[in-house]
């Protein structure tokens, strides 16, 4: 009934990652002499071809000229204090864990001491430098492991804070300043083995340490998959999915990472928090496992779950389609969602995104061109399309043969009716694998002054125009505020489709060249973008969470008795804080306020 | 955006309801003088017509004759005791409330005392008596009304007892005898109000105590449905489905509870638990209304949710389909479950209870006795099928045509695989709807010493068999063990499917005819089924809950530390016990353990 795990090596993702930028180091856009731009080595759709509309686009788009020789320089002394050492701390952990389990090597210290988030974290590590750095990094092997530092830290009074893929876009892992004690980060990446497969019954009990990339090879080893592909699969973890209630792409078959798992083991202080049987369902009253998601670190470490997995599905197929404008594409969608027919993943981009799909493109091979004309004709000249409204669905179909084709038939028939036209499958593909480009263009950017972020929302499907106009004009109004140069890039793409409606992720960039604090313009106006998010229909958040980037609107969000209820919750599972992430309601009070 | 509430008229359900028996006053079995039996009225597809059958069979499966004169008396006084009134809070409550919103009158008081499960409640209540009946019962009209009564319980240390439809069958509506204090019954039915229907995004705002009939019959004269439909929709409320993590049959299309609310208001005596807007999907970190599911009555009151809700569908089909035997019925099933083709409702139901829905079938004319030689023939002659063997599954699909035509093909294709045949649309039908006859057939057979119930599990699909077989050796060995008349009667049907496993419902019953306890038998036979359920591989409960029938088993679901997080959460919110129903862990511990 259960295979051995493939492998417990402890995984050391951090060499072969870029580490305070995102990704993997083999993958950088590089400019050619010729201004146009190409991807390092192999390992994506947009890798190792050069593509020379990039960078015009950039410029058209932002609507500032890029000095390719203006470079932004990183700091290259990062500066990493002494670490704050818990004499008695320290002196006990060395005689329960092998030396190899810890460290107080300042380039470890460092990596483990942010996230992803771009003003307040990535920004500041590569030009700035971080206020605080965690003072010890431990990497734990097992739940024994665990549980033994979370007794070691509450006796001494230290301060625990999980890390899994270091993905976070919420300043989760940004470290609270005001916390004078010793500061420990709990890498949990060499927990990252299957504990067994349930070949039977379709589940997995996997420590929380995997990431989605070696979650997804090991299982497919086995014949199965697990299917949550949020975009930072390739790096983020199990238990960082389940501490921020992490969606994927392709959910409409797989589910959210809620649906996934079916059993969650939480340390806290207090004890072990879980059930004590993975089920389909249950009615047992109210769930104590429900709080490890969107725990964001503040109760305790997830240190493994059941999952549901999936045979690796008969047919997996690609496909695209082209609509007039962004209305009707989301009449489509909601269409299509009415249908009993919703493929794996289906996305529409807007316009801006669409050209920014084709800007990405290599240099036409006489074929290409023929083609690309005959499209442009097609969607012009014959459909009336024009190319600066049109926009464009992505799709991905997997299941059964039966499944897919009737999946295909529906799209196709509703297409249709919306006078949407198939841009096939090849751009389907390659329309979902651009997604992971997206933060390597951010880093890329960077280095020109350009500044940028992605941000979601769930909305319900009447209000998809109003925010996405709003947040447009919001962010317009925003950057002449800021007397910012050129215009802000602002587009949004429909990621998630739900029966009452769908999540929204907005890219938002500018360059800021010349501004003084260009991290603080950026934050400030990722701020207001929320604000306007909110005050047009929006969530606080689809699945990036709070952490301390979204916590000013909790109060729109919650009763105060919720609020008081969740405090209540921490005070029961860790009342001394050992979890002092302070992410959420548990971050103290700013001051003045 | 949002339509007006057609009515607020309070629901006096009572009126038309039988009320310690299960159901409507209009509907019950009655014997014929040649011992065939008949439903009375027309509310049902078994109403109206003899049944031959009936009694022949459940002397064949009991191993027991029935003497049709040989009733059991119902105890024609109920004792109700004078009601303890608290001085203060009648005072206020006087104060605070029309005359009409409250009543101390005897029936009312003792019909909000007691839910549905047969031998630690019906029972007692026709044959005994209840320990403690409710002093007050107050009926709310408003989310005001609540909180209101909530002050005024805490202010004068009264218990408040929630009360919805009364169709708990885990004791949970069963009072603690310990609580020295006023005990007040909390009946929500006149807040069964639809407060706003969204028709763009596919929402309502719904009161907790509409009735699932009643929210059907509102939301089909819109043009909607909300789909929900547990074995007791016509009398269970949508607070009462969120209290109990309530499961419907058709929740392949409409999803659990859990899937169908996305806002809930829980009122406490802390404030107002609930997010400020209902959103498709969110992250927020941990979410404190999730505390509103399963909840049990331990926390405060339910006032109301958002829900999502449907167009009504565009076709609704019914199919049938006979399987060689249990394990093939259960193989087709997996495979269906694979095959993204599953229908709104699947069901399996066991050779016996197959036989028992033919027992259930009139006297046959002429055109019906040609057609059941032939089917009789297709099925034993042809097929090969042993007539003591064979299963049947019950088939609804609903939704728009394509998708239901997808469905039936995927639907033929397995069966084909797994030899099955069809035995029609109308046989699905007459199967899918004897659901709703099975608690008023529990009520009959009480009258001839013939005690039963219906029980739950969750069970992965590897261990199907071995806990029903299980199950039927343990019901078997108890009943010798008691010496009791015949044999037990237990037979299981798979209502739900999931990816990882089914819910099996156990029906059980026997004649317990010259017992000296039939009550406390049962009650131990069916604390012996859950202990060999749980042996076997299968849940607490996949959605009764837990109530007061099965605190016992907790230890075998929780963690200790997750039991102390349940009671910190009840502290947080409850602190002085106003909501002290005393479910699940916060039953207090029965004496001698």
């Amino acid at each position: 009934m259960a295979d051995k795990a493939l492998n417990k090596a402890a995984a050391r993702l951090d060499d072969k990652t870029w580490g305070h930028r995102w990704g993997f180091a083999d993958t950088r856009f590089v400019v050619n002499p010729d201004r146009s731009v190409k991807v390092t080595g192999q390992r994506y759709a947009v890798s190792g071809y050069d593509m020379p509309g990039f960078i015009p686009f950039v410029e058209e788009m932002l609507g500032v000229q890029i000095d390719l020789n203006d470079i932004k320089p990183e700091r290259a002394d990062k500066p990493v204090p002494e670490p704050n050492l818990n004499a008695g701390f320290m002196a006990d952990l060395a005689a329960a864990f092998p030396a190899a389990r810890h460290t107080t090597d300042r380039r470890e210290r460092l990596l483990h001491s942010h996230g992803q988030t771009t003003a307040d974290e990535v920004y500041q590590v590569l030009y700035n430098h971080l206020d605080r750095v965690v003072d010890l990094v431990v990497y734990p092997e097992s739940q024994d492991d665990v549980v033994r530092l979370i007794e070691l830290a509450a006796d001494h009074n230290v301060c625990l804070v999980p890390y899994g893929g270091g993905t976070s876009v919420s300043c989760a892992l940004k470290l609270p300043d005001s916390d004078p004690r010793m500061i420990v980060s709990v890498d949990m990446r060499r927990m990252d083995a299957i504990e067994w497969v349930d070949r039977e019954n379709f589940r997995a009990c996997v420590q929380a340490g995997i990431t989605g990339k070696v979650l997804e090879e090991k299982l497919a080893e086995l014949g199965f998959t697990c299917g949550h592909e949020p975009d930072s699969v390739e790096l983020s973890t199990l238990g960082g999915w389940i501490a921020t209630n992490a969606s994927g792409m392709k959910k409409n078959r797989y589910g959210n990472i809620e649906d996934i798992v079916e059993q969650v083991t939480l340390v806290t202080p207090q004890g072990v928090v879980e059930n004590l049987d993975a089920m389909p369902r249950v009615s047992m009253g109210i769930e104590p496992q429900q709080v490890a998601f969107g725990s964001e670190g503040n109760l305790g470490i997830i240190t493994r779950a059941v999952i549901r997995i999936h045979q690796l599905p008969e047919v997996t197929r690609y496909g695209s389609l082209v609509f007039r404008d962004f209305k009707t594409g989301t009449d489509f969608l909601f269409d299509l969602s009415r249908s009993g027919a919703l493929p794996a993943s289906i996305r529409l981009v807007d316009n801006v995104q669409f050209r920014f799909g084709q800007a990405l493109k290599g240099r036409a091979t006489s074929g290409d061109k023929l083609m690309s004309r005959i499209q442009k004709t097609v969607l012009t000249d014959v459909k009336g399309f024009d190319p600066h409204e049109l926009v464009a669905a992505t799709i991905v179909m997997e299941g059964a043969a039966a499944e897919v084709a009737h999946q295909e038939a529906e799209i196709k028939r509703l297409a249709r009716k919306h006078g949407g036209i198939s841009g096939g499958a090849h751009n389907g593909q390659r329309g979902y694998m651009l997604t992971y480009a997206i933060a390597y263009i951010r880093d890329f950017l960077t280095d020109y002054h350009i500044i940028g972020e992605t941000y979601e929302t769930t909305v319900p499907w009447s209000r998809i125009s109003e925010v996405c106009d709003a947040v447009a004009a919001r962010a317009a109004e925003m950057h002449k505020s800021f007397g910012l140069p050129g215009r802000a890039y602002v587009s949004p793409r429909i990621t998630q489709v739900y029966h009452t409606g769908v999540c929204i992720y907005f890219t938002h960039g500018f360059s800021a060249k010349g501004a003084d604090a260009p991290d603080r313009i950026f934050a400030e106006i990722e701020h207001a973008m929320r604000e306007t998010i909110m005050a047009h229909g929006g969530s606080i958040s689809h699945h990036h969470g709070i952490g301390k980037l979204r916590r000013d609107f909790l109060p729109q969000t919650l009763t105060p008795a919720s609020v008081e209820l969740l405090r209540d919750i921490k005070a029961a599972t860790d009342p001394q804080n050992v979890f002092g992430v302070a992410n959420n309601v548990f971050a103290p009070e700013p001051a003045g306020q």
